[in-house]
């Protein structure tokens, strides 16, 4: 019998956002694959995995290089195609892990369409994980949205929706806004917040639930050469609570 | 010493979606309130709750009612506030059980206003959730956004954007949108849909994971008057694949 590929998101950090079945499935896998862009680096999906569930083993990482070379990425997600046919055609379940959730901004998106395209008929089961989104609001106790509030999730790299007016119209529309990955773009989300008078409607969090957390209510205290990676800015149009619930 | 109020989100239906986090917290908690809109009929967040963990003999509802009246819910949340106060005071740790997520379009965050805005200090840790979003995409294997694609999360009650032209301004301007509590306005979700030829590219979810499931990505084959309240639709314009992946 052929195995399953499971897509697992392991949540935005803390190893407790673990789901009962993510760590079912993290017990059963034969093979569990996290994401790498070096063989030398360890992702953070594993971290977080490893201290929730003893995966010691069984992993085996995949290969996806950190490029905008659309075939150098073609090719990686092929390779690791292989790579995860070959163990479930030997009858092995494979796990890949992902922060977060899978469906949301995760390479396993890539990964799953090489499975749906390929000729075999491999059984694929997705499962769901605590997002950034919920994950960095939670944190300081923030509500995102009621009623008939609308979400926007945006990422904001340099291309993003933060170097053009867009970022202001979806402001206008909608009352919460989620910008994830603000590294690349930061400065000029400030200058554009301050420009709408949003500035103190606004949280960054950076690590969330991680080493090196940092939870900022006054983006002035943000130095743009010092944002990671994985930091997000929430955006609260009707909070009067932000002011209130300052970390720092 | 004084208790601590939890916001526990138990996840969209599954009980194998809980949280570590959430199961630790359900296990310690003195007090579990569901939010219940009549005193007789059992809230769907216990029904999930008590699937995971043993919490007979500590469960506590909370009346919420289903009302537009706003001095009603006012005086109802104000109601739960003084109920919950009374128990923490008491030094009992109260949870508080939502479905999805607590911040995410839940009554939770009007008991945390209630808590935050009364005078006493009471510590309260919210506890996120999977929410309806990432959870109804992941059972169809659906990808919501990757690369440099923004999200919307849009309610869509009688009176939100699917009973205006704002339904065709976020979907021109957003690759994926998830529609929630779809029910009265379905018919109108429906035609708008249609008329952007977009009708291809979304799918009904209805009671994800829980007793009476439905999942179907012919729209035609859903009928006006047999949507249920906690029903969603994912329009995703840039994924082919919705239209093999069919799941009725």
């Amino acid at each position: 019998m052929k195995g399953k590929l499971y897509g697992v998101g392991v949540g935005p950090g803390d190893p407790d956002q673990l789901t009962l079945a993510a760590c079912k499935i993290l017990r059963s896998a034969g093979i569990i694959c996290p994401a790498t862009s070096s063989s030398e680096k360890e992702s953070l999906a594993l971290q977080i995995a490893r201290q929730a569930v003893d995966i010691s083993g069984k992993i085996e990482p995949l290969e996806f290089p950190m490029t905008d070379d659309e075939e150098k990425l073609k090719s990686a997600w092929h390779k690791a195609g292989l790579q995860v046919r070959r163990h479930l055609k030997s009858g092995l379940d494979v796990a890949f892990i992902t922060l977060g959730d899978p469906l949301l901004y995760s390479t396993y998106i890539y990964l799953l369409e090489e499975l749906q395209s390929c000729e075999e008929n491999f059984e694929v089961e997705t499962v769901p994980g605590v997002t950034a989104v919920t994950g960095c609001s939670s944190c300081l106790n923030l509500p995102l949205v009621r009623g008939d509030e609308k979400l926007a999730v945006v990422p904001s790299g340099r291309d993003g929706p933060a170097g053009s007016d867009e970022l202001e119209k979806i402001v206008k529309n909608f009352e919460t806004i989620v910008l994830l990955k603000v590294s690349q773009s930061f400065a000029d989300i400030k200058k554009k917040l301050a420009k709408m008078e949003l500035q103190d409607r606004a949280v960054f969090v950076s690590r969330y639930g991680q080493k090196g957390e940092r939870i900022v209510t006054d983006l002035e205290k943000v130095k743009a050469d010092e944002v990671d990676y994985l930091s997000s800015i929430i955006i609260n149009k009707n909070n009067s609570h932000l002011l209130e619930k300052g970390a720092g």
